[in-house]
């Protein structure tokens, strides 16, 4: 019952490295100025040290901290030791720091492989990479906005390891509506604030880890206009750091209670009151009333982040229950009649390979475009080239809910299916495809619920600069048709997705003449459809690219090996037209429809 | 943070009554001989108190159960004593014997009141509900099949509540494929058989509640023939019963272990092993090799068990997230730019009614499907008209696996979608929507996975006699269509269902053309997406069933709260028909194609 516990399922390294070097030319960032010291085999050592961390000491315990979570004697919380020993080893191997500058100690790394390295942690422990992705996030946070003096005093010790990072926006009252958060920053001089006001749903809020917390506060001065305008950021630290950096007494930071949830369990998620007992003192990050802008500043990466950790929690799942189908006999073929005939292995029932090919096309796929937007972040940051970086930043700024959203939604699906395939087995805690499915549930919600998201694409970014951001992303698209054009194979796929395209810009035109008119509700009352159909588009294209690559590689003879991988890429790729893609022809016609039956349910009919 | 957990949500009373008298007519079933002494005061009086002990009694405890399951010290299974105190209160007011005869000390309620029932304390708490639904499902097999000795020893004290019931099929090495199965039993002389073999996922297999375990047993006798065919039924009591019924010794049922599950936690769900320590002794029930048949024939009683069961988890979930989204603020409307504007209740935001309206529409579409298939069980079983009798039980064949799977595959998907209408919150163990999705993972997977339903509904029910059964499905929603037809409000819904009886029937063809052709393999290939297309054109059926009563409901000047009510039906049948049944379109299509996509994938592709 427990052989399912002790295998491994992080990633197929060959198809991570098909989507760096093969698709992605992730090794064309190092003749970037900034990359200029890096080369493929550095980033091979790092992913290849980054897989063996993560394997040795980040899923081993995975399991065991989902069933042992965190909790809160009344003093304190107390988290599984397995934990901080994981990190002392990554931060050993200077993971942390690995993106950053290297003149604040980083490894000064493109995006992309941090983020293919943060993957493989994910996939391996979602828990336990919780703490430190939340530290990263905060380090950065301040990398871009903070004073040398508070880099040096917060930014540094998040870096090495030795203090940890939160966010800390959303309040009781107010999950998803910044703008009506309470928290209250008053002026004390020298640039410092009293702090006072409740903050829900703070991961790494409190533990006994490391020597400090760093909590990145939003709150209102008193002169704060209303609404969104009159947000600013604050470092406010667990315990109080003084000018040369040594940690200091407890800062009235009050931990209210932990939040149990479905998955994420291992990761502690609080409730916590600032100045409540005792004064609680905060430093302004950056420009009064600029929080907000400064969070925004992350929010793409921040979301790709949720994005690729969703995929790779589909992806586990994927490998989990590919190699069960593989040793699990169970029934006949259909044409079998004899009783007596042995059993094949599930891995050979059509439905069992639906089941896998579908989670593999979302997972393969999902992992395509998420790191497709990961170099787009390395190319934007980079480029020498104004014009070329705000195209970048327009096309990084459309696709973003998408790579939030989609793989959410989709990698979930996903990880539905590893438990089916599983069957009885996948549903109990002796093999972690339940456990994926928990933790990926979260997704859909954090960093901005998808139908926030759905929002931000239509309401935003299709028609900003009018339209702009969305003729780039066609025009992308266009390309890898034109590039994948004559070639028989992949003929199916180009008509296939032209046709997706034309059905997409019809009911964007639906849609938009909608909102010139001036209904706007109308216009934005189905946007979660919408943000359905461009997400299975773009991830259409994601296949297309893939199966261009994978054609031509097969035209050049490849191992054995290496033909079965190309040949399972294109396989994927006609599952995913096949199989996913007609799922838009309704979608589109749905909204150009401008269908009111959601927008004008009365409410006491349900 | 804790507010939820104390709410309750079980069912719209309001809508069961419409389900049950004003769609259904159930009090016509009152005209049969079986159930000439009820009427619905009756049944109303009884599904009252249905609904209060499973409001009083079995939700209370659903939460605490959950987070404290069974556990084995190694000699005894301990359970939270809620669960017994509940199954007390059940048992005083007779509901385990509600549908048997009243020759047997039950109520001879009809089947369909009887799942109401069911229904609720289903709603209420799935796994103390367990309990009682496996033991009446046990206490049917020996109505059934079993000696009048057998029935006084063995089902009378199940349904007084002093003995509990299993099933045993599955084994470790074979879980779906019943075939293969390999526990022995050895005659020893006066019906009584040495029974020896593992028995896996056994629900309620080890406890301490009440005076005795019947479990019923699949074994094979020494000169059984291979597969299926040679398949028996045994009655193995955890303790010995002798002839006086006076329970005796242990008689060699070992524990072998719980498995630990993502959901129905309070289940306790075991691995058995009989005649290892100690001879076990089993009594055969019926006649040798009919063991199979014996269970297939409470087979559509057991999947339609399961497919309700299934609505009832989303159903629950559709109450507490509608609940918590009409008490909710939070945010503005899309054109209201003024940050001072006071929040407004989630559920104004039109994305909150969309899932709300999906969880409606398939929570409602699917209790209307196993409802109805519930009166037809009762009318095939009380019809005096041998022709009919046959026409229902071809009808309910068909419908049988539509009703295990649907509602297992979207009413899952409704629990999906109350975890996101309550955001951060509802991924919390605080709020019960959690559970409930949790819960629901399982309904897919146990009674035949919905994979198996759909080898099931393409393989044997559509071609079986050349066809029948489905023509008999079709010609019911061509009666409802009819009815339809005229009627200005439906004639969207008319043309609709049309359109997609049109595209299943030419998808149909296809298949059973392949089939004819000798292509059994793709024939059924893609029969899972076959069950999807069906299941979603029977309950756009479902409705337009009840699109056609609220209609005529409207026309005779309700009362406010009933034509809230009405127009809420027909609202939501306008969301099917709109936004879920367009998805057969592209279904069809794939089928019609015949396409191999799955099939075809070489597994070492993957």
């Amino acid at each position: 019952m427990s052989a399912g516990a002790t295998s491994s399922g992080i990633i197929n390294r060959r198809d991570l490295t098909f989507q760096l070097y093969e698709l992605l030319n992730v090794e064309g960032l190092c003749e970037r100025q900034r990359f200029s010291e890096h080369n493929r085999e550095v980033f091979d050592a790092i992913l290849d040290t980054a897989e063996r961390i993560a394997r040795e000491h980040f899923e081993p315990h995975a399991a065991l901290l989902d069933e042992n979570e965190p909790h809160f004697d009344g003093k304190e919380v107390h988290i599984l030791p397995e934990v901080e020993r994981a990190l002392a080893v990554y931060n050993e191997a200077g993971f942390a720091a690995g993106c950053f500058d290297e003149a604040d100690g980083g490894m000064q790394l493109p995006y992309t492989i941090g983020q293919a390295c943060a993957a493989m942690f994910h996939a391996a422990n979602v828990s336990t990479s919780g703490y430190v992705l939340l530290t990263i996030g905060a380090s950065n946070l301040l990398a871009a906005f903070g004073s040398e003096d508070q880099k040096r005093r917060f930014m540094d010790p998040m870096l090495e390891g030795r203090f940890f990072g939160t966010m800390c926006l959303s309040e009781p009252h107010a999950g998803s509506s910044l703008g009506d958060l309470r928290t209250k920053a008053e002026p004390i001089g020298d640039n410092l604030y009293k702090i006072t006001g409740d903050k829900m749903w703070i991961s790494g809020g409190e533990h006994q880890m490391g020597d400090n917390i760093v909590h990145l506060v939003l709150a209102k001065l008193p002169d704060a206009p209303p609404g969104v305008k009159g947000i600013s950021l604050f470092i406010v630290p667990k315990r109080r750091v003084d000018a040369s950096g040594a940690v200091g007494d407890l800062n009235g930071v009050r931990l209210m209670g932990l939040n149990h949830k479905m998955g994420y369990r291992g990761t502690v998620n609080t409730v916590l009151s600032f100045g409540e007992e005792g004064d609680c003192v905060g430093e302004l990050v950056g420009k009064p009333h600029h929080g907000l802008k400064y969070m925004f500043h992350m929010m793409n990466e921040a979301r790709i982040g949720v994005g690729l950790g969703a995929v790779m929690l589909g992806y586990s799942g994927f490998i989990h229950s590919l190699a069960y189908a593989k040793e699990r006999p169970q029934g006949r073929h259909p044409a079998q009649k004899d009783p007596n005939a042995p059993q094949v292995m599930i891995i050979e029932h059509a439905d069992v390979k639906r089941m896998l090919l579908a989670q593999k096309a979302y997972v393969e796929g999902g992992l395509a475009l998420t790191l497709y937007c990961a170099t787009l972040v390395d190319d934007e940051q980079t480029s020498p080239d104004p014009e070329k970086k705000a195209q970048l930043g327009l096309l990084l700024d459309i696709l973003t809910p998408i790579a939030k959203a989609w793989p959410s939604d989709w990698c979930l699906e996903a990880n539905k299916l590893a438990i089916q395939v599983l069957g009885g087995y996948g549903y109990t805690r002796d093999y972690p495809v339940e456990r994926l499915y928990r933790d990926n549930r979260l997704n859909p919600i954090h960093e901005g619920t998808n139908g926030i998201q759905a929002m931000d694409l239509l309401g935003r970014k299709v028609t900003m600069k009018q339209g702009a951001a969305l003729r780039l992303l066609l025009g992308q698209v266009q390309e890898t048709i034109a590039e994948a054009s004559g070639v028989s194979e992949l003929e199916e796929y180009v008509g296939g997705l032209q046709k997706a395209l034309g059905r997409a810009t019809e009911a964007t035109m639906a849609l938009t003449g909608a909102a010139m008119g001036g209904k706007i509700r109308l216009f934005l009352a189905n946007a979660s459809v919408y943000l359905d159909m461009m997400g299975h588009i773009v991830i259409a294209w994601m296949w297309l690219r893939q199966a261009i690559v994978a054609h031509n590689a097969l035209q050049s003879g490849p191992s054995a090996q290496d033909k079965a991988f190309y040949t399972g890429k294109l396989h994927a790729c006609r599952y995913f037209y096949r199989w996913e893609l007609p799922k838009v022809g309704p979608w589109a016609k749905l909204l150009s429809s401008l269908d009111d039956t959601c927008m004008n349910m009365p409410e006491d009919c349900f």
